[in-house]
């Protein structure tokens, strides 16, 4: 089924708030582009795809309100560090004739690449597969159905999938709100698990596959993504399972050589210590709360991109360079 | 600082209702073991030293009341099926001819076992250490110092510990909930960290032990534990950490070979799907929630018990005959 989490409408955009579901479906108005970078900032909005199509019809919306666009520029490109998608977007959206139109291009080519992504992601599974994923990477956290879970509906289209498996997402918990809710409404199998049972479904159960999205992915593969990304792909090399990044082109940042340059966003301790309105953890309880991590290329069997599967070693410089 | 999470009032068991921490300070008041079977049951009282001391004193009220020993041994035998102290316990409480005595002198036996057990562990650590842990393993799940949360007090006593780390660990959350309030009670430096930010911990930042308790080891040094104990010890080899559990020898199994021969317990989807009242994830989402895994004893460097430090291949047979 198909979601549109965020839609243009005659001068304003509406953004879904995904902190609110599963339980509310309700819906940001956004008038100015200052409250799109708060919609980003704050993650009403989030993914990384989704983010730089936000982003640009942010900016989009400031050109159409005719509102300083460099202003609005710095602003929206000040919301969130790790995911590249959010400069490349501000930055074709910036150089273009026609903002909006090259804002809803933006978006169609990431529904097109998304396609292509299942599809290559779900030609490496054979039948009766059981996939581990984290976070939300469906139609959620971009637009179409997905990226890594665009490959598990892909699978489950195909009749090849047994069940997906997913993880939490602590602290934010988008594996269990978002990605539970998206495969619930398609009627595919999927359980959610703990994010520290995953070493142990994997020992206890056949796992065929560990698939993440990407914030980032440096040339040389090295590849940022949810917190939590990094222990899977460990563990999936420790239990013999293969581990997969599926994300769209834009998510390459061509000026990078390694995951040591990507910046790791740190979020506040609350997101950590309170769920929901109620806090859990005892006042001022310290926490170490990163966004993102780095699993390196050498942990990567293989990263699913719109241009096809990539295999190590991986070298993203010409693939990037056509985007950018 | 003492915490006695059960204490023994002139005929009846005052239980600290764990659940509530560290927001509120409830205690149960059980005048029937009944009351103490589901104390343990819902996880009112918890950490397999602790459940294994309040089913003793348990049994030691039905003595105390008349009620029909063979039936209250039974039916707090039937609470919980992993933690091997439980059924340890209710044997010696069982056999001995005062059973409130039996259970005054084992939980004597466990407070001085888990000075002898921080000792032994403190002594693995030199100077400026960070030390990561899982779980609750503290006073509020034993009594006294508690076991891997003891051996960081005991670190932390004698000038040595930089810092300790503790996994949330959901679903139950008891590293931020528990080990927190105990160590900020204690003024011992810590933070609180997502379960899946233990890998990008280990990745960015120095640490010199992951630490663990256990609800049984087997005879080969398989060791259950509270689940994400495996994932943890598998990333601590991964990182080059040293990955050393610590336990009464009360919880060695003697009559079991390996971890294979350990039973785990599956706990009711709400553990994950809700946090305190909020529903967090979607109506009738399906969930697998393993109570324990199994670390195998390969993973492990050391075994602290308060008969000294063990090292592998491990065989507790002798040890273990001891007091059984």
């Amino acid at each position: 089924m198909s979601i549109d989490p965020v839609k243009w409408e005659s001068g304003e955009l509406a953004i879904l708030d995904q902190r609110q579901l599963p339980q509310k479906e309700e819906w940001i108005v956004a008038e100015e582009w200052e409250q799109v970078a708060e919609a980003i900032r704050s993650m009403a909005v989030r993914g990384a795809p989704l983010i730089g199509i936000a982003a640009a019809y942010g900016l989009a919306l400031a050109h159409f309100k005719g509102r300083d666009m460099v202003i609005a520029k710095a602003g929206l490109a000040a919301t969130r560090p790790t995911a590249v998608n959010l400069f490349h977007a501000l930055d074709r959206v910036f150089a273009a004739e026609d903002p909006l139109a090259e804002a809803h291009a933006l978006l169609q080519e990431e529904a097109d690449a998304n396609d292509r992504i299942a599809a290559n992601g779900a030609s490496l599974l054979s039948e009766n597969a059981t996939v581990m994923t984290i976070c939300n990477t469906g139609g959620l956290a971009t637009v179409g159905v997905g990226t890594a879970l665009g490959v598990i509906r892909k699978a489950h289209a195909l009749g090849k999938l047994k069940e997906a498996v997913l993880l939490e997402t602590r602290p934010r918990q988008q594996g269990m709100k978002l990605s539970a809710w998206e495969l619930q409404r398609d009627g595919i199998p999927f359980r959610v698990i703990a994010d520290g049972a995953a070493a142990w479904f994997m020992k206890t159960h056949r796992a065929d596959m560990a698939i993440a999205g990407a914030d980032r992915i440096a040339r040389n593969g090295d590849t940022a993504n949810k917190i939590g990304t990094y222990g899977l792909a460990l563990l999936a090399r420790a239990h013999d399972v293969r581990f997969v990044v599926a994300a769209p082109t834009s998510t390459v940042d061509p000026r990078i050589e390694s995951g040591r340059e990507i910046p790791i966003e740190e979020r506040e301790p609350a997101e950590l210590t309170h769920v929901g309105s109620e806090q859990i953890a005892p006042r001022d309880c310290p926490v170490w709360n990163p966004a993102f991590d780095v699993t390196p290329a050498a942990l990567i069997d293989a990263i699913v991109t719109d241009a096809g599967i990539h295999s190590p070693p991986f070298d993203f410089g010409v693939l990037a360079r056509s985007h950018s």
